[in-house]
């Protein structure tokens, strides 16, 4: 089941379109003021730094995907993720409620809440992998959320996202590639 | 800022109120359907069991809390978590539209709404601190999520949570104890 959105989610659009350099960072940790940014072209990833200074990266969005600190948004806190873009990306920077605002039709709401439901899915999965998943099994749900993305970022990004090792994940490619 | 749902929440409560005693399991992994159970009084905890048959802690759910197995809700699949008691228990077990449904008013569902947004930011945090954070950071977030559980559950199931051993786990209690 595809988790592309342009179908499904619905939003008022009247931010403009924007385009940003690879390697343009959109959103610092730090940010007062933080959006929810949905990809029309282009691979945006967030991520954070940690106490010794290292990258863990939360999540990719690619085309259709929406990508935000919602924990900022939410608790009304400074930004804790960057986000920057890994391609040269069009994006829309827009304001959370762009998706669930009060003046739209309750059927649009409605419409639009399956994408809330399989975030916080998603999400779930995550956390149990991060808990006690085998590498492999947390980079086979990789390739099944983001299955162009092996071909378009560095791999050690991938391994980032994943808690291990580059040459950990360099050694399940192999393995993955034998069985094909 | 309260998770509580008591105020917030409001579902379409037609489901009896059901008792259980501690030790109860209301799900297993496998179950071919889903619910949201609404907790009214007691504790009830999520988890997995990893290839090893080691427990890993998904969440706990007090009074007010709602508990879960959104991926396999959402994506109609089996139920991937065990849900149990860890105290008597009075819950109601809900459909997942009882709280968003389009038979709702309009003005129901969009006061629903910040539940799902915040279960989003809570996975985040958890997601970011599983990958990066030291264990103290995650057991004093614990303590903000859940502030009286400390003394109501054991303290190996706390350590199963933060994904961290229950030796560090007394180790960072000594250390906050003697903060205070």
């Amino acid at each position: 089941m595809s988790d592309s959105l342009s179908e499904r989610l619905k939003a008022e659009v009247t931010a403009p379109l924007q385009r940003f350099k690879k390697g343009s960072i959109i959103q610092k940790a730090g940010d007062l003021k933080t959006h929810a940014i949905y990809v029309k072209s282009g691979v945006l990833r967030s991520y954070v730094l940690d106490s010794n200074g290292k990258e863990h990266i939360y999540m990719f969005a690619t085309e259709d995907w929406v990508i935000g600190d919602i924990e900022a948004m939410e608790y009304q806190q400074p930004a804790h993720l960057y986000i920057d873009c890994l391609e040269d990306a069009e994006v829309y920077i827009m304001e959370k409620d762009a998706f669930f605002s009060a003046d739209m039709p309750k059927a649009q709401i409605i419409s639009n809440l399956p994408y809330l439901f399989r975030r916080i899915g998603r999400l779930q999965r995550r956390v149990l992998m991060l808990m006690g998943s085998p590498a492999i099994d947390r980079y086979r749900y990789f390739l099944e959320l983001y299955p162009e993305l092996p071909n378009r970022i560095p791999q050690k990004m991938i391994a980032s996202y994943l808690g291990i090792m580059p040459q950990t994940l360099s050694t399940l490619r192999s393995k993955i590639a034998e069985e094909a």
